[in-house]
């Protein structure tokens, strides 16, 4: 593949600024494209089984080969449960083992989950060491892969522990996505629909419009991660360390993590982009009942998620659910909690997200208990 | 106790600046200090159990009911082996099941090693909680609860593994030092010495003639601690991120970290400070080795070490240690290795030292070698 068909987004954070090159053939070009950052760094790959079965870690390692770039590899279990403490000292102990030094690298190839476990060894290892991002999944080449946010769950709640850590480079290779499972594809688009619903209603007007061209791929689809990651990396320029507006990003989160609490992280049931989209109805949902957007915005959300075939509703989850009750605890544990009274990102319509403090506790409860009844 | 006997020492590290507060009494007033800075804020005690059988955990909590301070404690066991990852995650969960929110403070009451392990889990807590150092030993009221480096030790090497996290407060009670055994002490005692022999000669010479009323307590005492203080604060705020002139601190701590390692960081055979006192020792004698200093200063090192009754020579080390090429391998797995060459701080004298890169491992071998013999 030639490089005229990469697009680079910068994520401009000062003396932390990087590039996120997007387009096909990226992993074969990776040898090229980190010796250019990081002249004669050996690296430490970290992936998952899935990837390796699918190939691209092979491909990966070819393409090291070559430019003679050193590497060690470390292939772990898929999925959310992996974003735990044993999986971290065991990357940990790998880059370690690798004798790194502070020119070297450690590449995340894989999903959100590598990528945010790898990403925070990466930061603790000799207080921060490189990270390459190369993210493979949708959801982590429009989300997780770009703002430096790292870390794994506690068993009290998602991502609790972690770091800020900025990758040096993001190569999102597009030809990956084509092994990626059509589920976990439109998981990841809930994220890319959230950029729309943020403080982009134009965005969301032409997903309604191209969603079936961003999902049999081409044009349409590589637009769309560049827009997000556009959207994304205006955000965390604004506010590298979640003081304000890069809160956000958490429309659709704080439902969608107690969600995924509540089912156990268990992906057959309920991945994170599922989670998020069922997340972002409901703020939609419950905005309109606090009389701050209009229910047919809410409505026009849930169509879209339905369309392109997501959950959009607490009943689209299989296997039942706690009463509301036990959702709000899980919801009273996420991070999005200041002095008592719970922070959410409400919405007055269309791309038009705003950060909500002090919703009343009893509103989410009496929310919750009419939806888990719809 | 009151104020006036209070001396600060600031660290100016811009919107991270923060004072060091050295006196008596400032555990009774922990409280207050709090806080002026954290207004209401609830904290998680970490401590381990010397401190708390010593009494100090208690007058602690007192101080804290006086300003209706709500807390929480985690007891750990004493010792370097609980720099660990099960007792990070110990740490990590307590804090988290405490529910605290941003503007709560994890506080670490302890010696170096609680409060480099405290400082690692405030500082991935939710990506970074406040954080309070209350230094109980010498060491670390001299040394580690300034500069903001946390973190926990690899079984391949020390401190490999933490993130830089500034405290917002350093409440230093001297007279928590009182409980401290005269061995502890004098294990502290290496570090204050250590800021002579970077580059305070004048410091050093003090040190020779006032030692004695150092170690008994009052004035002189205060005023080490203090001298020691700013001469950390000043290299730190020159240089946070150790990209440079921050290494300096290392001096003895190459030698000093591996002989730590070849004896199983078994306290009973040797305390970091006194691995810093032999490091420090063989980094001088290795510099008049490489007839850079000369071997007069060696000497006054060594007797000065020797006087306040510090071990100075691998062979104070009881038990006996493996062969030189083993403690290499210790050395080269060491951070201040950089791709491949041997960096160590060595010195022209007195108050003279500098970082030295590209030191060839054959004279360090050769050198360990003729130093077992000694
Ligand atoms: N750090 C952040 O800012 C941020 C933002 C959003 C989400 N996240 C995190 O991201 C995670 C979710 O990311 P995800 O959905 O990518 O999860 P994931 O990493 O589990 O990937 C989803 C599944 O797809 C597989 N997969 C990935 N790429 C593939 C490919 N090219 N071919 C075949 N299979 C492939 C994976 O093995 C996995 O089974 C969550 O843990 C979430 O918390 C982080
Ligand atoms: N972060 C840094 O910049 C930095 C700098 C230097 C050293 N360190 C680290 O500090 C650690 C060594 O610190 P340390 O010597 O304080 O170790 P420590 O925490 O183990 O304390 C030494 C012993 O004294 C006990 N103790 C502490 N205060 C006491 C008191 N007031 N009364 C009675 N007993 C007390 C402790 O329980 C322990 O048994 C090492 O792990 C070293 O790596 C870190
Ligand atoms: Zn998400
Ligand atoms: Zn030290």
């Amino acid at each position: 593949m030639s490089a005229h068909n990469v697009v680079t987004v910068e994520v401009g954070l000062g003396e932390r600024s990087y590039d996120i090159l997007i387009g096909p053939g990226l992993i074969e070009r990776a040898g090229e494209e980190i010796a250019k950052r990081l002249p004669k760094a050996r690296v430490a790959i970290v992936t998952d089984e899935h990837l390796a079965a699918a190939g691209h870690l092979d491909r990966l390692r070819m393409a090291l080969d070559k430019t003679s770039t050193a590497s060690t590899t470390t292939v772990l279990a898929p999925g959310e449960k992996t974003k735990n403490f044993d999986a971290l000292q065991q990357v940990v102990d790998d880059v370690i083992a690798a004798r790194l030094e502070r020119g070297d690298a450690v590449i995340a190839l894989g999903g959100g989950v590598i990528g945010d476990l790898t990403g925070f060894a990466a930061g603790i290892v000799r207080r921060g060491m490189n990270f390459i991002q190369m993210p493979t999944s949708l959801l982590s080449q429009v989300d997780s892969s770009v703002g430096g946010k790292t870390g794994i769950n506690s068993p009290r709640g998602k991502n609790l522990i972690g770091v800020f850590h900025q990758p040096k480079v993001v190569l999102a290779d597009t030809g990956a996505l084509d092994t990626l499972s059509p589920r976990e594809f439109r998981a990841g688009y809930a994220e890319v629909a959230k950029y729309g619903l943020i403080d982009r209603p134009d965005f969301f007007a032409w997903l309604e419009n191209n969603w079936q061209e961003v999902f049999s791929g081409g044009p349409a689809r590589a637009e769309a991660i560049a827009q997000s990651c556009r959207a994304k990396a205006d955000v965390v320029a604004r506010d590298e360390f979640e003081t304000g507006d890069r809160a956000l990003l958490n429309l659709g989160h704080t439902f969608g993590h107690a969600l995924e609490g509540a089912t156990g992280y268990d992906s057959t049931r309920l991945v994170h982009g599922e989670g998020v989209a069922i997340g972002m109805a409901l703020a939609y949902r419950f905005s309109a009942r606090l009389n701050l957007a209009s229910p047919d915005d809410a409505s026009r959300v849930e169509a879209h998620l339905k369309a392109v075939g997501l959950p959009w509703r607490l009943s689209d989850i299989p296997g039942g659910l706690p009463d509301a009750e036990t959702l709000l605890n899980f919801i009273t544990q996420d991070k999005k909690v200041s002095r008592g009274a719970l922070t959410f990102i409400l919405t007055r319509g269309i791309g038009q997200s705003f950060i909500a403090k002090d919703v009343p506790a009893s509103e989410v409860l009496a929310f919750l208990d009419l939806s888990l009844k719809r």
